[in-house]
């Protein structure tokens, strides 16, 4: 086994198809990652011993998402000096359209910050932990700047082909 | 020294002067209780500690405090099988008028709940102890209902002076 | 029939589906308790009855929900000593996500705390109830106990599958 | 004494500054009125007494104030058939910012409304409750009416001079 | 053909579903009314007209009905002297649930108040009305009161068979 | 081809099915227009240019649409002297209702406005631009007039429909 | 007197001091424009005569300003085929932090459009009117470009500045 | 000169008092750091430049401070390939509490990730720009474990301290 460079923890396995998303990002960039479910409020000695061994272990980066009172980012980022990246979730049933994960996980005191994305945003909490790791490592630095360029191409190409159809064959074509 | 039966927690010293209510509500009542500074975020070893060994130390309920992401409530009452009582703190610099504290504090997941009164409010996190604590001591619930009728009085008095005096003595006499 | 030490109260039977959570958790904890349609507007008579009445009938704990402007747990909490445990509920209809019920569940006035729980969780107001009753009854709180570590088994099981699987094998099993 | 057409009554005497203005408005239309200091939380059953003995002892019109979690309106509403008037109170010291008693006086269930004004407004709750009374006494619609046009009139005039002397002469003038 | 005695208006004809609750409560009451389609931004001189000549044609009160920016309960109390029962509604596709048309009916500036219910509460605007209506006709102040107690009497009786039945059995029931 | 006089710019194809509503009014009114999708955060070079060039390629008025963390429109305003108009878009699964938008769209820093319309409100953008553009080109202008005038003429169709159908006939028609 | 190109309309005087922002801008890029205060609720027809006349008196863009339910700027744009420029002001004493008025100016009905700038943004009304003007009056867009240039040349100095004196240095210049 | 490892920049000078945290954590760190005033709205072009040329200039990490719509740290991030910190700051005049500073910082596309903080969190974004670096200097990492035991030891000593002194003992210390 790969020792991973990521830990992706989550709250509960109801978010692991939303959060498989981080994964399916780290492993496009190549990126040694473990998808982990801890609760901060279930199993709180767990987390802290998780996120306490990480930096010893080999972890650079934290990935940690949670709804509601969504304490999990902040509570692992209270046992470890690495860089964590707290997504946010919404949860359908408890109303507050996930301003409350959002509140939650970004508003820290002053010390133990936490990198928050946005609201169910699993795919750019891999994105960000790339942008970081390319700083010890410039193969995926260049890996982000490939895929930014894919994005932007990506775009253009859209762009062009809605220029040359217009609306209508546009759409029409998207929809089939 | 008297054993604790609450303990008041709080994240930072300077919400000392607000939570300062829960004590002088709890001295009220004959309380015994003891407030502490710790912080989910700073010493959360210290706060799975106090939390797990509060029960077998005597105490029966826990008032934990914070603003911002407030995740002190949920830390203390993932440690503990005793009631938790939050209240939600508003930090004037930070935003969102308290509704981040909130969130982060009554939102909790199945199984880990904390009573959450409202915003900034420290003394009915006093009043809310003494209720549960009148289940255990008719003394305690005697002087709960006391303190309900002696409300009842303040308020009918005022009802009573204001009918007698008219809006502008009333507020005179009060403005003196 | 045996005497209920918690009455689950709710302002309309639409919100019996939800509620009946509460019931539900109390049961497995063999708390005797008693579920009850009182609307704080249209019987505003029968719920000051009932809670005035609570506390010498044996009652311990009173659970109140409702919706929109939800005003059955401060109305409750006006009429006894007990501690009153509100439970906040999302109207799909009317909007503001939850946001009404809260707010007007939570924010009560010095003197009169309502223990609240999160939006819709009935569950967690059945937990509450019994950490509190667990003050009086060790089995109880032995059984809250016995829960916490349920959950955390829960938790760590799916993790140690999480981690055996992988994610897609996972997802997988568990769509099954 | 005459006998009042109109009760205001406000949950608590640190509303009376605010509150006020609804009696001086009704004043000024020659209604007459009550001002009570009456809590939903505190005096229940006097609340319910006023409300349910108010259309027999000749009130027309309730108009009812509160702060945080305002249940004062719904509950007075509860316990009579005449009209009720909600005016949200915004509470400095306890965060949201006045929302928490605008949805706790509005979001009223089916079968019981509440006549909600905008948050802090004293005054128009008075005016509200002089067009209801001006469908009974053509004297108070006529007053009304004229309102109106006073109101017209005092913009009109500042329109006028504010054209006359622009916008700098304007606010030097204002300003001594 | 009766003379209306309360005048139904909304902004679009797709507000009809809702806002015909009104006019069945109104029905129900006995009361006359008319239901009209009129935007305070397609043909504000309509709604002028409607307004300023309401009074003389003998209506009593107007409800206005508006989504989004709703405008229209205000702008007809502004020019009229009756009393106009605002209903904010909630547009699906445009997002902020409601709390926009809340907003802009309820916050209305001194002098102009708007008696808003709440949010798609068209049944309560109907006895908002009927509570008015009944100041000056007992007639219909005594179905108010009838209808009050209907009220606590379906609830009563729902009560009542909840505790005969149990949770389980009183959900088949319904569930039938 | 015509020289387009509007660019309609979208931050993803995603919104097309919303956003040509906007192409589809200005269509209507005979307002050459374009259509791209070029991203602020994907190609902000292109938008740059795009915006820098517009008004020597004989643009007017651009639109700008996107939703999340909408920077197109504030973007786009920085890069030219013309009018921006920003539509805020509601995205569905990062909750937040639209509001995230909006709140982007809007709040722009002294200098450089956007001028914005409501959550999704594409159509309006459409004829925002038109009544700007009715202020170089007559034809548009009057346009602009018997759009409104059409407007107001169905709004009182479906009035007088309603007048002589009554509210359980007119659904009906509609509903057929 | 030379004929104003821009009507600046607020609905009350005690706007006048952040509305003057408005008109400073305008006298900036020397367009003529007319400072009045007509409240679409005091003296609506007033404002629906302005409106309605504005186009034939040689008036090009309407701002309108409005706190609270903020109606003045849509009723405005009713009225006339001319731009409208909605400026939501902030009102301290009754809550809500200038989001009612935001809602209550941005969230226009398909068909009848306002340019809605931030909260309080008195001089991006005035820039955004310049940049409308800017399409009749190529003087207009030169002094426009010819702001934006001065604008990134402040911040570019200030930048200049800061590098050469370090944060102390230039805070204390800052200061002085 | 020192080459910076981290660039902080700001939209406006007038966030200086606030952003010297970030430069003030940084330097505690030993971390080279330069602090700049760019406007992603007054000078685009400089943002893009400095953005896309930091990672060949040595820079690590970007952080990017803005209020209102606050789009600089996400045009940063669309300009580099390194970890963008996003600081969303509270505007006092122009309402919204922040939220709209915060919603337009973390609510990024997908692909284009914002580590963001919280509101006004200055410091916070220097001490997560101090974890991200300590991936690739140990020295660094040390500190951040040395400051995280400071942030323990400061609360813990201030615990003992109330523990010991009481209430009034302790706030008449820290008073002085």
């Amino acid at each position: 086994l790969t020792q991973p460079l990521v830990i992706i923890v989550m709250g509960s396995d109801s978010d692991l198809p939303v959060m498989r998303g981080a994964a399916d990002v780290l492993n496009t960039y190549g990126i040694a990652n473990e998808v982990r479910v801890l609760s901060a409020h279930r199993v709180p000695d767990k987390v802290a011993a998780l996120a306490s061994g990480a930096a010893d272990a080999g972890v650079k980066v934290i990935i940690a998402a949670a709804g509601m009172a969504a304490h999990l980012a902040g509570v692992t980022a209270a046992h470890t000096s690495l860089p964590v990246i707290g997504v946010p979730l919404r949860s359908e049933s408890t109303g507050l359209d996930g301003a409350d994960a959002l509140y939650s996980t970004v508003q820290m005191p002053p010390g133990v910050p936490v990198a928050t994305v946005g609201i169910g945003a699993a795919k750019n909490a891999g994105h960000l932990a790339a942008r970081i790791l390319g700083l010890i490592d410039p193969a995926i630095a260049a890996k982000v700047a490939e895929f930014r360029r894919s994005l932007a191409e990506e775009v253009s190409a859209k762009d062009a082909k809605l220029r040359e159809l217009g609306v209508d064959a546009y759409l029409a074509e998207k929809g089939r």
